[in-house]
């Protein structure tokens, strides 16, 4: 993909890098907030990301204007980014996108992540994981189950899931415009069963 | 209830009037983060508050210490603050305390809180409201689709639901230590059905 930058705009060699990150991570999250913008639209489904969790320490009341935060830290999330309801059931998902071709490397995710997946699926959530590989521009729905067996394997070594296996059990989401990651139609809604 | 301060730190008038209103809201509000985490270690249900929404503006990267928000804005939720999974339910909920002894004033809703329940109400989520009558110390579940009759009724001029009411079209909620209040069980999860 070629970025086009505003005239006068264009970032140093350091900078570039730092935009390019920042684009090819907002890239994704961004088409997912549009896709369910979408949905919420249509009425197919309620799903909303949950707001970055900040541990905030002071806040400033000036007369006459909004009340402003001037000291906050990042907090690390208890659960997964988001989280909703479709035909009834709960549905619970991470979204991570990696520039690697051949694998996604699961240090994408973390222990709590996988921890509250867990909990939510003994509670007959639908859980789930959404893979961008942004080289190819392909988007991967994997159930949870799927993840964890590679997420325990790593005990063995393993530190990623091979492109070849999530093409396998993975479930590919059309990428298009309206929504960009068509990402409903892959959820197994029969699959959710509270045990 | 007595608040006690630390030596030396008792507030000025002004300030003591905003302690009280800030603990008043927060009982509540840890009341609920105590039954949650105790119903997510029992594994009854997965239910979180979730984080409040910020526009981050300015962020600082200090060399070796962590990223600090110096500049943020409270954002208007376009959820409701509690969601999670309950026997396989959605479910998804607002919060709010009144130290009203009658009533519980409707302004404590917000016209994008409303329209979030709905939605979910129409994907087959359960949707409710818990109120806390402080003075009381009693809390109710009340059905989001008796909470919504209430709501339209504002145009004839009822701007609150009498407390009468509440005790008689709510459930109450068990108040105690573990949990503080006790919610789960007057959830009705065959309540909810997709449509």
């Amino acid at each position: 993909m070629v970025i086009s930058y505003p005239k006068g705009s264009r970032p140093t060699t350091v900078e570039k890098k730092q935009v390019q990150y920042g684009r090819r991570g907002m890239q994704f999250e961004e088409m997912l907030n549009q896709s369910n913008a979408y949905y919420l639209e249509k009425g197919w489904a309620v799903i909303h990301k949950k707001p970055t969790p900040l541990q905030i320490v002071k806040v400033d009341y000036p007369k006459r204007s909004a009340a402003k935060v001037t000291e906050a830290y990042f907090k690390e999330a208890s659960t997964t980014d988001y989280n909703g309801v479709y035909k009834g059931k709960y549905i619970d998902f991470e979204a991570k996108a990696t520039k690697n071709k051949t694998s996604f490397p699961l240090k994408n995710f973390h222990e709590h992540q996988i921890a509250h997946m867990r909990a939510c699926a003994a509670q007959g959530g639908i859980c789930f994981v959404l893979l961008w590989f942004s080289q190819w521009k392909r988007c991967f729905l994997l159930d949870f189950d799927i993840l964890y067996t590679y997420w325990q394997a790593q005990n063995d070594g393993r530190k990623s899931i091979p492109f070849a296996d999530i093409e396998k059990k993975g479930r590919e989401c059309l990428v298009g415009t309206r929504p960009y990651i068509h990402y409903l139609p892959q959820i197994q809604v029969d699959k959710g069963e509270h045990k």
